[in-house]
């Protein structure tokens, strides 16, 4: 299915007014289902599902890893997606009792506990990266952008290591993206240990969280990052750098890591 | 509690690299308890919690008027919210079994099923709003926003009428700044049929649907909409208008409710 879609608009300017085609992003239901049981819905861009899904229950901590999914169905045309996966239970009541909505450009997590995060696994190896490489880094990833160019109405996101970038996805929200980004790193074997995420978004705590997650160890923006998001990122020693644009960048969490 | 924190960063221009005080956008985990149970927390602006509680349980469905909140309290140095509802009980099956999480920037709703909203009532009142007025709401808006400009972080949601802005709420949700908005409605006793909704962010169908549970004829975005919101306004007689820019617009539903 298409990411866009084509709609007949009112289009305004100055005094002119006049009817034309233009398009807008779809915006697509796609239900989980996890061991036959209904688990979410998400609202998200049709492509890239079953690394959306993947990506999704990794974040959520239902897998930890591909074995631990027996078998993954999608049925793009009713926007659903069957897992079996032979681990948990997510249906019972630990996370039933974790429902937190996040302040994110993407989706809430229904089950993650924001506290929780503070005692996630601390980054082990340090990346260090040099500034000329991030402003390069932004600088293809914003060249990658069709959709967001098309349509106004998407996020980007992106692992990359020194050399460039490796993963690239779209979608309506800017969780959902990095979802699709971690759930192809997922299918694909990727080790996420020595790679960087890249956002288009604001980075708020479930962005880090996810990122700390896989033990990324550098987390770029070209927007704003939340206090929390810094708080965590300073306590289990990920680099976070927003605002990265042309020359500019703010650092905010572990500064040594960013060479000159 | 203040809406933003300040945190030492390095900035970087070019060549140069200092360390200074920099202002980021407080992320807050925000706890509601409804008649002494957890029902979800919120990553929010500390600010208009109270409007916030309320807007939420209203979008989700739990209360439809001021009479069904028996009490609420805030508990703002915990971020707790503990409310008592006399009308259903938001822990039964029926809400449990309804998760969506949404795409947009601000908050997935937890009850919420996307396929209903295509039965929410229709819009009964047409209101027609001049072209004119709709450039000069954007610009007050515009003007309105300070939180945005000290952090970059934050989206803005207004009420208004034609002749101007009566609320205005920031949050680092889009989602949360309209509950605080629809919240404060709620709370002051504000008809909703003969007003409009100003956003900052995307025009997701959460957006949507929250407006149309109000009854609120018009929503109008500086961003970009997505296809299901443009279905649902389509589909409910909401007037939709996004890119709302300068001397620029785009109307995506019911075109000749605005005039020239």
């Amino acid at each position: 299915m298409k990411d866009i879609k084509k709609v007949n608009i009112m289009r305004v300017k100055g005094d002119g007014i006049w009817e034309e085609e233009d398009i807008v992003v779809r915006e697509y239901p796609f239900t989980i289902y996890v061991n036959d049981k209904e688990l979410i819905t998400l609202l998200c861009s049709p492509d890239s599902l079953k690394e959306l899904t993947l990506g999704f229950l990794y974040s959520e901590g239902l897998i930890s890893s591909l074995s631990d999914v027996d078998q993954i169905t999608i049925d793009e045309e009713r926007g659903i997606s069957y897992v079996y996966i032979n681990r948990i239970d997510p249906f019972n009541e630990e996370f039933r009792g974790k429902r937190t909505i996040t302040s994110g450009c993407g989706k809430g997590t229904v089950f993650y506990n924001v506290i929780d995060s503070f005692r996630s696994k601390k980054i082990e190896k340090p990346m260090y990266v040099p500034a000329d490489k991030i402003k390069g880094l932004m600088k293809e990833f914003n060249e990658n952008s069709k959709l967001f160019r098309e349509t106004g109405g998407v996020h980007s996101c992106a692992m990359c290591n020194l050399d460039g970038i490796i993963i690239f996805k779209e979608d309506i929200g800017r969780h959902n993206a990095l979802d699709k980004v971690l759930g192809h790193a997922l299918l694909e074997g990727i080790d996420t240990k020595d790679k960087i995420i890249l956002t288009s978004g604001r980075i708020s705590s479930e962005m880090l969280i996810k990122t700390a997650k896989r033990q990324i160890p550098v987390i770029i923006s070209r927007s704003a990052p939340t206090s929390l998001a810094i708080e965590i990122a300073q306590k289990l020693n990920i680099t976070l750098i927003g605002f990265v644009r042309g020359e500019k960048m703010n650092i905010y969490a572990n500064f040594p890591s960013v060479t000159f």
